[in-house]
Protein backbone atom coordinates (compact mmCIF):
# COMPACT_ATOMS: atom_id res chain seq x y z
CA UNK A 1 0.00 0.00 0.00
CA UNK A 2 1.32 3.36 -1.22
CA UNK A 3 0.86 6.54 1.72
CA UNK A 4 0.00 9.71 -0.47
CA UNK A 5 -0.60 11.60 3.03
CA UNK A 6 1.57 14.38 3.03
CA UNK A 7 2.85 16.82 6.28
CA UNK A 8 1.96 20.23 6.28
CA UNK A 9 3.27 22.45 8.57
CA UNK A 10 1.04 24.51 11.10
CA UNK A 11 1.03 27.24 12.92
CA UNK A 12 0.12 26.44 16.78
CA UNK A 13 -0.70 28.73 19.35
CA UNK A 14 0.09 28.28 22.94
CA UNK A 15 -0.98 30.25 26.32
CA UNK A 16 0.52 29.12 29.42
CA UNK A 17 -1.44 31.78 32.18
CA UNK A 18 -1.59 31.70 35.96
CA UNK A 19 -4.68 29.15 37.01
CA UNK A 20 -7.95 30.76 37.61
CA UNK A 21 -7.68 30.72 41.63
CA UNK A 22 -4.11 32.24 41.80
CA UNK A 23 -2.78 35.75 41.70
CA UNK A 24 -1.65 37.63 38.54
CA UNK A 25 1.04 40.27 40.01
CA UNK A 26 1.89 41.35 36.44
CA UNK A 27 -1.97 41.81 34.91
CA UNK A 28 -2.87 43.59 38.42
CA UNK A 29 -0.31 46.57 37.59
CA UNK A 30 -0.91 46.75 34.27
CA UNK A 31 -4.50 47.32 35.57
CA UNK A 32 -3.66 49.28 38.62
CA UNK A 33 -0.78 51.39 37.58
CA UNK A 34 -1.50 52.31 33.98
CA UNK A 35 -5.29 51.25 33.51
CA UNK A 36 -7.09 52.84 36.63
CA UNK A 37 -5.02 56.20 35.97
CA UNK A 38 -5.69 56.71 32.52
CA UNK A 39 -9.96 56.52 32.40
CA UNK A 40 -10.39 53.13 30.46
CA UNK A 41 -10.91 52.13 33.74
CA UNK A 42 -14.94 52.51 33.29
CA UNK A 43 -14.75 49.89 30.61
CA UNK A 44 -11.68 47.47 31.08
CA UNK A 45 -12.96 45.26 34.06
CA UNK A 46 -10.12 42.86 34.43
CA UNK A 47 -6.28 42.06 33.32
CA UNK A 48 -4.77 38.74 33.30
CA UNK A 49 -1.47 37.90 31.78
CA UNK A 50 0.03 35.20 30.28
CA UNK A 51 3.25 34.00 27.83
CA UNK A 52 2.69 33.07 24.37
CA UNK A 53 4.23 31.16 22.26
CA UNK A 54 3.96 30.29 18.20
CA UNK A 55 5.28 26.75 17.71
CA UNK A 56 5.70 25.89 13.73
CA UNK A 57 5.20 22.20 13.54
CA UNK A 58 4.68 19.43 10.51
CA UNK A 59 2.05 17.26 10.90
CA UNK A 60 -0.49 15.02 8.94
CA UNK A 61 -3.59 17.02 9.97
CA UNK A 62 -4.68 20.21 13.04
CA UNK A 63 -5.01 17.02 15.15
CA UNK A 64 -1.73 15.79 14.98
CA UNK A 65 0.14 19.25 15.52
CA UNK A 66 -1.75 20.06 18.35
CA UNK A 67 -1.32 17.08 20.06
CA UNK A 68 2.46 16.91 19.01
CA UNK A 69 2.75 20.58 21.03
CA UNK A 70 1.13 19.89 24.17
CA UNK A 71 3.00 17.19 24.36
CA UNK A 72 5.78 18.88 23.96
CA UNK A 73 4.99 21.29 26.51
CA UNK A 74 4.38 18.67 28.99
CA UNK A 75 7.46 16.31 28.57
CA UNK A 76 9.74 19.75 27.95
CA UNK A 77 8.86 21.45 31.41
CA UNK A 78 7.66 24.43 29.29
CA UNK A 79 5.04 25.21 31.87
CA UNK A 80 4.59 24.61 35.35
CA UNK A 81 1.20 22.36 35.78
CA UNK A 82 1.39 23.19 39.55
CA UNK A 83 0.87 27.00 38.90
CA UNK A 84 -0.08 27.61 35.22
CA UNK A 85 -2.52 26.23 32.81
CA UNK A 86 -2.04 25.80 29.00
CA UNK A 87 -3.91 26.48 26.38
CA UNK A 88 -3.00 25.03 22.81
CA UNK A 89 -4.74 26.26 19.12
CA UNK A 90 -4.31 25.60 15.80
CA UNK A 91 -3.90 29.00 13.81
CA UNK A 92 -6.16 31.04 15.67
CA UNK A 93 -4.39 34.30 15.45
CA UNK A 94 -3.40 35.43 12.38
CA UNK A 95 -0.25 36.66 11.41
CA UNK B 1 -36.60 57.58 21.51
CA UNK B 2 -35.17 55.05 24.47
CA UNK B 3 -31.96 53.14 24.14
CA UNK B 4 -32.07 49.73 25.00
CA UNK B 5 -29.10 48.22 23.96
CA UNK B 6 -27.03 47.41 26.76
CA UNK B 7 -23.13 46.67 27.45
CA UNK B 8 -22.07 43.49 27.85
CA UNK B 9 -18.71 42.23 28.76
CA UNK B 10 -16.45 40.54 26.04
CA UNK B 11 -13.05 38.74 26.70
CA UNK B 12 -10.56 40.07 24.41
CA UNK B 13 -7.49 38.37 24.04
CA UNK B 14 -3.84 40.46 22.92
CA UNK B 15 -0.67 39.00 21.60
CA UNK B 16 2.48 41.24 21.80
CA UNK B 17 5.06 39.83 20.04
CA UNK B 18 8.36 40.91 18.33
CA UNK B 19 8.02 42.14 14.61
CA UNK B 20 8.97 39.76 11.82
CA UNK B 21 12.03 40.52 10.69
CA UNK B 22 13.83 41.07 14.89
CA UNK B 23 15.23 38.60 16.78
CA UNK B 24 13.25 36.61 19.25
CA UNK B 25 16.14 35.72 21.78
CA UNK B 26 13.05 33.88 24.06
CA UNK B 27 11.69 31.60 21.20
CA UNK B 28 15.37 30.50 19.90
CA UNK B 29 16.64 29.49 23.42
CA UNK B 30 13.35 27.29 23.72
CA UNK B 31 14.22 25.88 20.38
CA UNK B 32 17.79 25.62 20.55
CA UNK B 33 18.28 24.15 24.24
CA UNK B 34 15.34 22.15 24.86
CA UNK B 35 13.46 21.30 21.78
CA UNK B 36 16.43 20.25 19.72
CA UNK B 37 18.00 17.98 22.60
CA UNK B 38 14.77 16.05 22.95
CA UNK B 39 13.64 14.61 19.37
CA UNK B 40 10.77 17.04 18.65
CA UNK B 41 13.15 18.55 16.14
CA UNK B 42 12.02 15.95 14.03
CA UNK B 43 8.82 18.31 13.48
CA UNK B 44 9.24 21.39 15.70
CA UNK B 45 10.60 23.75 13.25
CA UNK B 46 10.22 27.07 14.68
CA UNK B 47 9.28 28.42 18.04
CA UNK B 48 8.33 32.55 18.52
CA UNK B 49 7.61 33.86 22.15
CA UNK B 50 5.12 37.05 23.13
CA UNK B 51 3.36 38.37 25.69
CA UNK B 52 -0.25 36.98 26.09
CA UNK B 53 -3.09 39.67 27.62
CA UNK B 54 -6.67 38.39 28.45
CA UNK B 55 -8.81 41.73 29.05
CA UNK B 56 -12.49 41.56 30.22
CA UNK B 57 -13.63 44.66 28.73
CA UNK B 58 -17.47 46.04 28.83
CA UNK B 59 -18.77 47.24 25.04
CA UNK B 60 -21.80 46.81 23.04
CA UNK B 61 -20.69 44.60 20.43
CA UNK B 62 -17.45 42.98 19.30
CA UNK B 63 -16.14 45.44 17.11
CA UNK B 64 -16.55 48.85 20.57
CA UNK B 65 -14.65 45.60 22.37
CA UNK B 66 -11.56 45.09 19.76
CA UNK B 67 -10.99 48.85 19.43
CA UNK B 68 -11.39 49.51 22.93
CA UNK B 69 -8.19 47.25 23.98
CA UNK B 70 -6.72 48.73 20.65
CA UNK B 71 -6.71 51.90 21.72
CA UNK B 72 -5.70 51.21 25.42
CA UNK B 73 -2.45 49.27 24.12
CA UNK B 74 -1.67 52.06 22.40
CA UNK B 75 -2.42 55.24 24.45
CA UNK B 76 -1.06 53.46 27.40
CA UNK B 77 2.15 52.42 25.50
CA UNK B 78 1.43 48.68 26.81
CA UNK B 79 3.71 47.89 23.67
CA UNK B 80 6.86 49.31 21.52
CA UNK B 81 5.49 49.77 18.24
CA UNK B 82 9.14 50.13 16.80
CA UNK B 83 9.88 46.73 18.25
CA UNK B 84 6.48 45.00 18.42
CA UNK B 85 3.44 44.08 17.17
CA UNK B 86 -0.22 43.83 18.24
CA UNK B 87 -2.61 41.28 17.74
CA UNK B 88 -5.80 41.71 19.22
CA UNK B 89 -8.74 39.12 19.33
CA UNK B 90 -12.23 38.88 20.63
CA UNK B 91 -12.54 35.76 22.74
CA UNK B 92 -10.84 32.89 20.71
CA UNK B 93 -8.82 31.34 23.22
CA UNK B 94 -11.47 29.04 25.47
CA UNK B 95 -11.12 29.93 29.43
Amino acid sequence: MLITNKKATFSVNVVISNKKGARDPEGETILRDLVNKSGFEKTVKSIRAGKFLRVEVEAFDEEEAKMTVSKMCNELRIFNPAAHKLSVEVGRIAD
